[in-house]
């Protein structure tokens, strides 16, 4: 193949992918599945050895030929997948905060390595047993490190939709969660280097050589992450230079790329390089910019990597029994060794049977750093295509029955906690706000301040904005639904969430009073009458002789009001004449369109027209419609246009205000005898 | 190599090829030079012909190793590089307003089509010559496409700066660049068809073949860009079924992708399908989230492509005489090419010979398109190595000496038409906004209004908040800076900017009066006090005798607060007295601090603090504090927290707010005897 013909395979398949996941996620959501799997599954379906392989004209090997080599794409696809990956744990990486959880929970700290070493333990042993073979077997040792990362989305979810988040049992899950993630990269790297020294046969392995090779990975991680740390705030600076925040915020992802490449040549996975990045700069004070601005090419990158996974899925080879078989033992011993090492330490830690239970059910899903180690161990040649569909069928597995499996634990009644729980009672309050974007504005700033308070905040699932904090025993969950903010929390919280919000509030609110006083409407409005403009002849012919009237009846605002949105109803010009009514008292309350010298140009935009309209009118003896100058208002002139794709509804303002200055104008609009020569007057601008 | 080394050391690449476009982007700003050259620039530096060639131990070929085939760089990395030219175009095809462009300007079309068709010839015809071979000879056709694209950019920002935007010639120029880029595109499109027959050898060459040829492409342009606009509002429409804007916008890119990839199976350039799918999509109400949503993937992707063309460039085969002259001449001919195919039309449509040479050198730099086709034909093996180098020259060249001929043709005193244009004055107005974001939300509001009304809205220059809005022969330049919006327009025309500005400035007030009213802080503030809450004897303790007044000495509310914040000073827990006072008046301003009950808690964060610090004050005859039940206020509380990691100050509000709700303890604390009586009474919550 040229170049050409691989870069519009590539893009091609980029295309199709892009839309095959996308539908995919939204399918199983459908059905309460997250959408990762339905990602994952997408790209099963569109793969080469299912519809992507499909012989069509033009593509002698479908749209996704299989690869050559150990891979099921082409290597430029998978370069994708790759970078993908890096995106992802620099993200994750991001959100840990490695001060907080030195110093968090103890209790969280011994369920997430109760859970590790099990699963470590049993996924390795299942491995020896099934595979026949040492424990020392790279295999083996990568069935146990795949079995140890748990993915606690799903999970915050759950506990979220329960309102359990605030739970003793869910505060255990959420801390425990953030143990397994950094214990999970330390033992990957651990692994890694084992593997490295087997598969080179530089070595022999006794106790000594694993004690070294666990020592030096540690050694790197342990070196590089304390290295990132002290000088996070050197290199945050340095960043900072670049200003714009697009462009630094790209610079730390390639700061995540290139260590990502320094570690795999010192033997360590990528993924430990881009998740050390993140957590350095997690402290900074860029970090929360950073996250914001790479979410686009999270959006895109991240779920490519889990259709490649899919991809990489042969269903023949995964239906056949062996496959099934040691995937169904796999996932099995996968389960029980969460439960078991998760809930197991937590009986011992306060919690009774049910809240075990809970705890040890809440950390069953596996997901992407499962899919990610997968890969490699498949691109390395450690893991053959039957393994890894072992692996990705307890990918799936596991993800699917969490949810209901921990839904269930959560319904049997009563506490979790062998004392009854210093106060099991949460409490939620609910915020709506004008619009979509004031919400985000308001939950950014209060979690902002949250940060500066000294709480953990971690966004728990960025697709459905639900946020986390937590300091201490204090813990909230924040969900923003389209306009509406709810914050959970125990009860004896709440007044500090309050003034929180409150504070926030404030500030906001401020802000704005500040932009009133820096545009000055009143200022502004004066500006608009006191210069000459352009007077546009085309513009002006909106106003017909028809929607004239010369002697208004009302005497009050109201009534002219009324009266003149009549004269454009009578004219047939409106769809619903109480719509426009309710936008043009609207517009008058903002702030009154009486102008200076006996004019007024009520005006407003409205889903009550199909087209902009206008009508004129004449006051003779005026009416007080709190002009600028106190003066009475003789002459009005109102314009309505389609809220949609509104025509010259700005310069027909302009242009009308801009006749109306001359005082010979005016004076003989109002003194005119018939409604053509008012027409006249205004059209030419000239008399 | 296998799979991991080729990823580990793609992912290195794409580290240091960010961290290089950018220091190179910086440094050529520095010196006033677009940020493009010195991205083109760091790759020629990083890329495998120079400093990445270096062996280095662990890099037998140095970080970038010379590809096979006919790329420099590896196909995974050209990959990126291939998706960022998709991007690009695509982004480019969202900004275009073909509707608009129809009716545009005669004046700009004709200078626009004199520019293409005499760039395209000359081009051509310099490849004849200098090659010694035929017009249709693949190379002197690909000669003359890469000399049409003008990248305005650069230009845009000249005029700017000038404060020429609105000028005649201005005006033509940003008008005569939309046909370039249509145009330029069909062209390419027919040249691709004409370049495969000729490489396929399928057929003789005659007038009836080319005629064909270039019917069958621009068919194809014509019949994909006719069936994007019928389609594009149900294309926008399941778009928006995926709710979420990153979502569709990425499913926008999607499309993008696919039609990329199918255009170059038609024998089209991928970059066509880009631009008719952007295009498609302009006039949908989604075109400007979608530019805002793809934004970060733009500024990934974009630096990329350039950095990846100059890694392709051999600089010893470029300073070869050979190389030097043809270059030197295809860049005077490009030069040329422009300044008389646009300035010579110009003549003839009201322009002097001053306002033609403006014209003319305005349309002289060539960028983006000119690079990403050069990459086509290198990488399709129509251009060698050496022609490609020519290219690059010309690139550079060009975008180097148009700003100093346009700066110089600008200087020449006079106007630039044959008659006084109708209005020379062109005025400038400027408002300045409390903050960056506000000044964003006013312009995105503003550009809004402005195509709802009509306008041809465009972001000249991204990085720059550069944007151009045209309705016939109204033209405006939107320049944002920081929290500064400048607003350059005819004299003539101000008075309607001023009126959209303050239309859009009363909306936003609107908006924020509605989130008042939806918070109603005064109700909030009545609802923290009613709940009780928990109180941390940890953080209770940051009460320390010391800072406990037991008789204030004010009589007003200012009295009393600069009491309190002199206690705080004399104790040596400020390090800027006045900053904050400034910062508690400043609160207090927003809104009273006085609680209920005789309770106050002034409160603020301030630079002029180095650790958050409490004092307590008590008046037994109490004051007027504007307290929320009127009542006079007799226990005061003061935090103050440094503005950056503040410490618990909302905490401590809180948990000092729940302490004095007991009536007991308040009045104890009123009748005190003793400072540490105080603190004691405060800290515990208990007495």
């Amino acid at each position: 193949m040229t170049v050409t013909e691989v870069m519009s395979e590539l893009v091609l398949q980029l295309g199709i992918i892009i839309f095959a996941v996308r539908l995919g996620g939204r399918l199983v959501k459908l059905a309460g599945i997250p959408s990762v799997l339905g990602e994952l599954l997408a790209g099963v379906v569109i793969g080469p050895y299912a519809l992507g392989g499909i012989v069509l004209p033009g593509f002698p090997h479908g749209f996704f030929p299989l690869g050559e080599g150990a891979l099921a794409v082409s290597s430029e696809l998978y370069a994708f997948a790759t970078v993908a990956s890096i995106i992802l744990l620099f993200a994750s990486g991001l959100e840990t905060d490695l001060g907080l959880f030195l110093r968090y929970s103890v209790v969280g700290g011994v369920v997430g390595i109760g859970g590790v070493v099990f699963s470590f333990t049993l996924g390795a042993l299942t491995g020896v047993f099934l595979l026949h073979t040492t424990f020392i077997d790279p295999r083996c040792l990568f069935l146990g490190i795949l079995s140890t990362a748990t993915s606690v989305g799903i999970t915050a979810r759950i506990l979220s939709d329960q309102k359990r988040m605030d739970s003793p049992e869910g505060v255990t899950i959420l801390a425990a969660a953030v143990f397994d993630d950094v214990l999970g990269i330390i033992a990957l790297a651990i692994v890694l280097g084992i593997v490295a020294l087997i598969t080179s046969g530089g070595g022999s392995l006794n106790a000594a050589n694993i004690l070294g090779i666990a020592g030096k990975a540690l050694g790197i991680w342990l070196g590089f992450t304390a290295l990132g740390l002290i000088f996070s705030k050197k290199i945050a600076a340095f960043l900072k230079l670049f200003k714009h925040t697009f462009d630094f915020s790209v610079l730390a992802l390639g700061i995540a790329l290139a260590l990502a490449g320094i570690f795999e040549k010192q033997g360590l996975a990528m993924i430990i390089g881009a998740y050390v990045t993140g957590l350095s700069l997690s402290k900074t004070d860029i970090a929360a910019v950073i996250q914001e601005r790479i979410h686009g090419l999270y959006e895109f990158f991240v779920p490519i990597f889990f259709a490649v996974m899919g991809m990489m899925v042969n269903m023949r080879e995964i239906i056949s029994p062996k496959v099934l078989v040691f995937g169904g033992i796999y996932t099995l011993v996968a389960l029980a060794s969460k439960v078991v090492g998760c809930g197991g330490p937590a009986l011992f830690l306060g919690f009774n049977l049910r809240g075990a239970l809970r705890i040890g059910t809440g950390m069953i899903p596996r997901g992407e750093v499962a899919l990610i180690i997968a890969g490699i161990g498949l691109a390395s040649g450690i893991l053959d295509t039957q393994l890894f569909g072992v692996i990705i069928l307890m990918t799936l597995i596991t993800t699917l029955v969490a949810p209901p499996l921990l839904n269930a634990s959560l319904k049997i009644p009563g506490s979790g906690t062998r004392k009854p729980a210093k106060s099991d009672d949460s409490v939620v309050s609910e915020w709506e706000f004008y619009s979509d974007e004031i919400a985000d504005l308001v939950v950014d700033n209060l979690l902002r301040d949250l940060k500066a308070e000294g709480f953990y905040v971690q966004m728990m699932n960025i697709d459905e904005g639900l946020s986390q904090a937590r300091k201490d025993d204090i813990s909230l969950s924040i969900t923003e639904e389209e306009s509406v903010v709810t914050i959970e929390t125990s009860i004896l919280d709440m007044p500090f969430v309050k003034t929180a919000v409150f504070e926030v509030m404030l500030r906001l609110n401020d802000t704005i009073q500040k932009l009133k006083d820096s545009s000055d409407p009143q200022a502004m409005k004066k500006e608009l009458v006191d210069s000459g403009g352009r007077t546009s002849e085309n513009i002006l012919s909106l106003i017909q002789a028809e929607c004239v009237s010369l002697r208004l009846q009302g005497n009050t605002k109201k009534e002219i009001l009324v009266e003149m949105v009549d004269i454009l109803a009578d004219n047939g010009k409106l769809e619903d004449r109480s719509l426009v009514l309710e936008d043009i008292f609207q517009r008058e309350k903002t702030m009154s369109t009486g102008m200076q010298d006996g004019i007024a140009l009520p005006h407003a935009k409205s889903d009550g027209v199909k087209d902009i309209c206008v009508a004129v009118g004449i006051k003779k003896s005026g009416i007080d419609f709190e002009s600028m100058d106190g003066n009475p208002t003789r002459i009005f002139i109102m314009v309505i246009s389609p809220k949609k794709v509104s025509g010259p509804h700005l310069q027909f303002l302009a242009s009308v205000g801009a006749v109306l200055q001359s005082d010979e104008i005016r004076q003989k609009v109002i003194e005119a005898d018939s409604r053509p020569q008012v027409v006249s007057l205004l059209r030419k601008g000239k008399f």
